[in-house]
């Protein structure tokens, strides 16, 4: 007798050439040329969900792109509902300002090719490959079983990479919907392949521009210069005092509510086999750099940030202008970890500026924001445990336990307005190249993704 | 018997008609599509000079725009010669990057237009207007007498407004012809038509561009933020350490050949009627600032600066990019004083520059100088004193003696080649719009230029 394991694995050709021709639809988001092709994946998506065997399947309207809509129902009311998230929309693959970019691709971005294992395509792993991962999960244990081992609900939005605009009133509207026991996201990657990880953590974020205006109009630095207070000069002294020498945030109140991290975090942490070396490499920068008191590790996940994203003011031609621009800007984003709260840090944020500007000129901070709240789930829950089994079985080692400093957003979204487990359950691999030319997803990684989502399903009525 | 004033004055509309006849034709000398009419306008120079009894006209190409000689040698060899310079070329009406400055003119810029006694058009006052104070003034004498009082040589240039890149190389060709006992620029100001005022400081420069590099590509700030060193927050760190809390620059050696201020210079200079509040209206900015043991006036014309002209460096387009850019640019400039020498600060900056930039990014700082020296003419000077007298004669006061804070490079290298005074005797006022939309010359600061410098050239020879 065939096993659902030994079905999927006879099917992997099979289910690669599907995911092939779902990538073959250039489902570009931000690109309003490409609005009938997100329509058409939305349908090619539905039909595909009803070809396996999913019920109730339906393109919902958004103000946006469709978000697509699937669940499976039968398995009882004792048996726990598991919500999965994805999306089918992808980053574009040119770069309008560095027509270059294209040229970087090897093989074009929408004709999925494969080389030396690995799909190349855009969106093989963010995250049309990634979402498939579960239709096939759910479509082996159909076909070889008859049934599916617990409820599912699919939500596949269409929005994710121009910032989920209407994703939180689909939510909001729907929870009766959606209501589920977990949530299983599987948009993000593992350390390497042969150190199968699990992300528990997420960075929030709030993103502001902080603006300096000096006089109504720009000065000549002949006839003024020396007697007023330049604003590029003046953000320059504003922003250089938002970092003590450690690199430590000096907002006062930014460290309030950060749960610090704790013994066994940092042990898991420091597991990790990556060397202070490896990632610098990784950074191509000469030297690392940050809070001294904390690991490189534990900086980019557990820390929170304030960077300066971009700045700008004055002349920025070729050549030289004397003069002493009239405003100078700075884009400032917080990333945030738990428990802090994005709107507190933005009043915080305001505050600070506003006591250390000088009197010289005037400043004013917006908020940019996508509304990110940090995550952390708890490593010791039994879903986070089901589901590190489920890698351990199909990787043959246990999992580490990692933070990302990255943010999704949807997730902080989810664990607040659902009050369940959100697992992050990624299949992706560091040099997949997300967002760059060249995107791939290992065929490997698609096939053992696969395996472990069918392992999760046997075995996450155990958690509840 | 007509006195050759009073044959200026009844000539008064005759020049001004002459005057807006060199104005309408466009020799914006930054604009290709303008080379023609630059060529036409060095034509329509030499015909005037001609026809007013100059000699010697000839237009001397250069790698660029040509210049326009013109003398009048014929006072004799106990008389001294006085060397002018002015320019004939003008800055551009319109701004690429904003297609509305265009619209703000209230008169077409090339359709010389009086309104209230004002003349509107580009290069009215800089420097068309200002150089043709010259040509009437020999005019009205050579009119009126039939000879004129010295020897006079005429140097019109047709790059100013791009730069003189080729004036020091035509200077050093040609420091026989243009030999000279002093030399008069008039291409400034006065305080205010009842504030004669004669500057007898300029400030050189020094423009540098400073870059911080961090890794090889920008990086996600989710990825590496709180583990790598943004770029832009090391520049700003950098940038903000070149100053102190008084608004002094900190690079070591900066000051060290700064000429200090007099007690004569700084009683001068407290004696001009313009108060901080008048100063602080006329930039439009909250409060003034700066080192606080010097007042505005000496800071602007007696102090050196280092200005951040521009800066740039990561996002700077709408909305958030969550990226650390991988490097940040800043342009900054130094205004110098006498005796400052701008190589010298140049090597100074470098070198702070390199000491305070962390190890954990690089940086590179690029000179994109246009070479110009600081300049201290000596008021006691008896051609300078000559030159004050003029102006007390026609606005029936003394001059104030003001430092200004620009810098006109060719002021440095005559100084410098010659070794002869140089007098900066202006008639625009600071209202009059130079390189801004409707620029403008008051009529009567015209006439009074004319007949100011009809008595300088009467006097000149008592200083010699």
């Amino acid at each position: 007798m065939t096993t659902p394991f030994e079905y999927a694995t006879q099917q992997g050709d099979h289910y690669l050439n599907q995911l092939i021709d779902f990538l073959k639809i250039p489902s570009v988001s931000t690109d309003p040329k490409h609005k009938a092709d997100m329509q058409k994946t939305a349908e090619w998506l539905k039909a595909h969900c009803e070809s396996i065997g999913l019920n109730n399947v339906e393109i919902m309207e958004t103000a946006g792109h469709p978000i697509v809509y699937a669940d499976w129902l039968e398995a009882g009311e004792d048996k726990p509902t598991v919500l999965v998230y994805g999306h089918y929309d992808v980053q574009p693959v040119e770069d309008p300002s560095d027509p270059s970019v294209l040229g970087l691709w090897q093989s074009p971005p929408f004709e999925p090719t494969i080389r030396d294992g690995k799909l190349y395509a855009r969106g093989a792993t963010d995250d049309k490959g990634q979402t498939f991962v579960h239709l096939k999960a759910f479509d082996a244990l159909m076909q070889s079983t008859g049934s599916f081992p617990v409820n599912i609900k699919l939500m596949i939005e269409g929005e994710e990479e121009t910032g989920s605009a209407n994703l939180l009133p689909y939510l909001k509207a729907n929870l009766d919907l959606l209501k589920c026991d977990c949530v299983v996201v599987s948009d993000s990657d593992v350390l390497a392949e042969d150190i199968p990880s699990m992300t528990y953590g997420l960075r929030g974020m709030v993103y502001t521009e902080i603006e300096v205006r000096g006089g109504e109009s720009d000065l000549h630095s002949g006839s003024f210069g020396g007697a007023v207070h330049n604003p590029v000069q003046a953000l320059v002294e504003i922003l250089a005092q938002l970092h003590d020498d450690n690199g430590t945030v000096t907002v006062p109140g930014f460290y309030d509510d950060v749960v610090p991290i704790t013994d066994e975090e940092r042990k898991a942490l420091a597991a990790i086999p990556q060397t202070d070396e490896d990632f610098r490499r990784e950074a191509q920068v000469k030297k690392l750099w940050g809070e001294k008191e904390y690991t490189f590790r534990e900086r980019v996940g557990a820390r929170p940030t304030l960077e300066i994203n971009g700045m700008w003011g004055g002349f920025t031609g070729a050549g030289q202008k004397t003069v002493i621009g009239k405003k100078a800007t700075a884009k400032v984003s917080c990333r945030l970890v738990a428990n802090q709260n994005p709107n507190r840090i933005f009043d915080l944020i305001v505050k600070h500026i506003a006591d250390i500007t000088p009197d010289t000129v005037t400043s004013e901070v917006r908020n940019l924001s996508a509304y990110a709240d940090p995550v952390l789930v708890p490593i010791e829950g039994d879903a986070m445990q089901v589901a590190a089994g489920a890698f351990e079985a199909v990787f043959g080692k246990k999992p580490v336990f990692i933070r990302s400093g990255g943010s999704i957003p949807v997730v902080g979204y989810l664990q607040q307005l659902m009050g369940v487990p959100v697992l992050l359950m990624g299949f992706g691999l560091p040099d997949d190249n997300l967002h760059a030319p060249n995107e791939k997803f290992n065929v490997n990684m698609f096939h053992k993704g696969i395996q472990t989502m069918m392992h999760f399903y046997q075995n996450i009525d155990q958690a509840f």
